[in-house]
């Protein structure tokens, strides 16, 4: 679901105002993380796509203004000014799976004041949470240390939408696979999975389950250890995958119990039956702690299965991010809010080795030695870069955080508490925001004095 | 997006296991949360009406086998035996809005074994998450203590549709109103907004933004105060607001700082202007911990926007629910696994007075003075309640969640570590229980026998 409608009412009440006050000039948004949790030390660029599919083609039609009148419930010609407006502006973003730093902006928007405004609320809602998934996810990839990740999510996931943009960004960050049959299609991601406890249950007993699944399954023959008692599960299915012919493959999932242990045992019990080509995919509850944790107690899992924690971003469900008005009409603004100050100006950020960044003003010289983050995706209205496939954005996507992974500074890729490294801020940007500042402090003290 | 492609690969596999087997009696799954984490005390059911809309026509068609046969990597004639399967079987729920405890089922569906597997992710997808939306929204109206709620959470929610689902589910617990156009328009809300600080930022001083904004604005004028300084900006605001009509909606909006300090002398400031009727409304990073501190420093705030931690339910993100079979070809099952044990059976809740329930088999007389929780709603694959429009249904669920809140323990109340109830366990259930866990444990210690 998307279109004009889908947004905040202010957004329709502050673009019929700046109509209204003449107030159409150009202006530059800036959308960006303004901080990073204690558990994140990078993030990783997710959600531009959706975002230009939603802006290329941005029309406010006659039903779109019917409703913002009933919404405000006025008449439907106070709103008739806005019938018509379509988006014309520039986009300028960070390509998908490049990695990020707080401060920087993920993408702007530059674009006469009502249009830009109007869009704000989608924009927010599909870069930020895309975002948060795909940095969660790139943290599961680091745990696992080189072992596969496969994304399980999609049954607790926050709705369908959810569950895609959830398998999409794990695919970004390197996931070797996902449950989800509709966005393994979409994406052309490996499909993935195993059996549930019904599965078993559905039968008179574990055995005649395995023996079941081993003879009907189309694709991987591994079985589910953990319904009724693990260890002799693992037998069950020891007895049931080593009749299977060596070219089928073959392996066990542990879904619950000290995965460690049980792993360890499981691995004795499939190695003394000769199946050492036989996977365990542990899942139930992982994330990059736990990962991280069996990883370093050296557990012979082969595959990581992850859900619910990553799917939701559970220990990070959002991103202190903000879609700020940082020039108006070819002045330079800022928010001096209380812990919310913003830095003036359309930027670029400049990366070095090792993501020595630089936020700059937009149009200032590149150092030597950098590239620009951001890049022009949509000028007037219209995307200036193709529209990929669906599968070969994600894989395009993909190399980016592969390349950029490899200049990470390992300081940020640690799993508990890992170094914030923030750009640096360039001499021009620095001198513009004390300039914007000391204009709007000597306005606040010119209020304050005339007062008292 | 609905669809039979947007559910976990394996549900697949099964079901067609199920298919080769002959394992097509009707089996029935139980869907519920196994235990609430620390800070919820209760839940409120929500989904239902997705997951009807999910079930009903639910088919495979030529195009799904024919995707389930590319996430494979099979010929489509493997997976052929699915295409044409329908949802035929019967579906008990608890009705959108009530309030339901730890352990007792939100929805049951009765059906051939691969249909009543093949829907169970997205199931899980819908009522999951609604139902944890809800629940928090239902901690904001409690720690509101009757002052409004409003729900801005579009821009930080896990895509569009959860922006929705977050809009619908405050407003089944009683929110005032929603910010998300959308949504008020979709479920029949009041609308919700005020100015971004962008707005003020446009205009070349705060006051003049403000007066721009009380002269376009079509509905109330709610003056943001706080882009630059904000007592400064409340005088500000104060000076636009008295000259307006007294029959004009006015009030400010708080969103940073101390907002406890920050209302009170925004309402000494508005008072002594004789602006008794301008209301001010907080935001700003609320949820239901913020609220009740708020309220118990007794801060003059009139209405409370909630967004980004209600709208991602951010300290509890997802919530341990289950889809397990408990009956299958008349045979009660349930599950061992190491923390994880199911309550064998089809079944039905209970309720007497003040949220005491009996959790009991499904078709065991009800004690006296209670009424059962789960209605049919669905029957041979089709809807056996009206499907209500929209707006209807959100009023019905708004109905019952009043009804239930009224009864509900003030306990279960509390913002901070609420007590837990679980239901009690009908006489009959636990033999039930007990009797398959017998069983179950004799061939467990059967085949250990066997093996030493």
């Amino acid at each position: 679901m998307t279109g004009a409608t889908v947004t905040d009412l202010y957004e329709v009440t502050m673009a019929l105002a700046y109509l209204h006050e003449g107030l159409t000039a150009r202006a530059t948004f800036s959308l960006f993380v303004r901080a990073l949790p204690p558990d994140r030390g990078f993030l990783v660029a997710a959600g531009l796509v959706d975002v230009l599919d939603h802006l290329d083609g941005f029309a406010v039609d006659g039903d779109d203004v019917a409703d913002f009148a009933a919404a405000l419930g006025r008449p439907v010609a106070e709103l008739a000014p806005l019938r018509g407006l379509r988006f014309t502006g520039e986009v300028r973003a960070v390509p998908e799976g490049r990695i990020v730093l707080a401060g920087e902006p993920l993408l702007e928007v530059t674009a006469p004041l009502p249009q830009a405004q109007l869009v704000e609320t989608l924009l927010l809602n599909q870069v930020v949470h895309q975002t948060a998934l795909a940095s969660k996810a790139a943290r599961c990839v680091l745990a696992a240390g080189g072992r596969p990740v496969i994304d399980f999510s999609l049954r607790r996931t926050h709705g369908v939408e959810a569950g895609m943009h959830a398998a999409r960004a794990g695919a970004i960050v390197g996931f070797a696979g996902t449950s989800n049959v509709a966005a393994a299609v979409a994406y052309g991601l490996p499909a993935s999975g195993t059996m549930a406890h019904s599965f078993v249950q559905a039968f008179p007993d574990e055995s005649t389950a395995f023996a079941a699944f081993a003879r009907t399954a189309p694709g991987p023959v591994t079985l589910l250890v953990d319904t009724y008692d693990t260890d002799e599960g693992v037998r069950r299915a020891t007895r049931v995958l080593r009749v299977l012919p060596a070219d089928r493959a073959i392996g066990i999932r542990l879904d619950s119990g000290d995965l460690a242990a049980l792993a360890t045992r499981a691995r004795r019990v499939l190695d003394d039956a000769g199946l050492h080509r036989a996977r365990i995919v542990a899942s139930g509850g992982l994330d990059e702690y736990a990962i991280d944790a069996l990883q370093a107690a050296a557990a012979p899992i082969d595959v990581y299965a992850v859900g619910t924690k990553v799917g939701t971003s559970a220990d990070v469900p959002y991103l202190d991010a903000a879609y700020k008005l940082v020039e108006c009409a070819g002045r330079s603004v800022m928010k001096l809010s209380a812990g919310k100050m913003t830095l003036p100006g359309a930027k670029q950020v400049h990366r070095g080795p090792g993501c020595t960044d630089v936020l700059a003003l937009r149009d200032e010289d590149a150092p030597p030695g950098t590239e620009p983050l951001l890049e022009t995706v949509m000028r007037d209205g219209r995307r200036c870069v193709p529209r990929l496939p669906d599968d070969v954005a994600v894989e395009a996507a993909r190399r980016r955080f592969r390349a950029d992974l490899a200049e990470l500074p390992p300081v940020l890729r640690a799993i508990h508490r890992p170094a914030t490294l923030r750009p640096a801020v360039s001499p021009a940007l620095q001198a513009v925001t004390d300039e914007v500042r000391n204009r709007l402090d000597r306005q606040t003290r010119c209020t304050l004095t005339l007062r008292h």
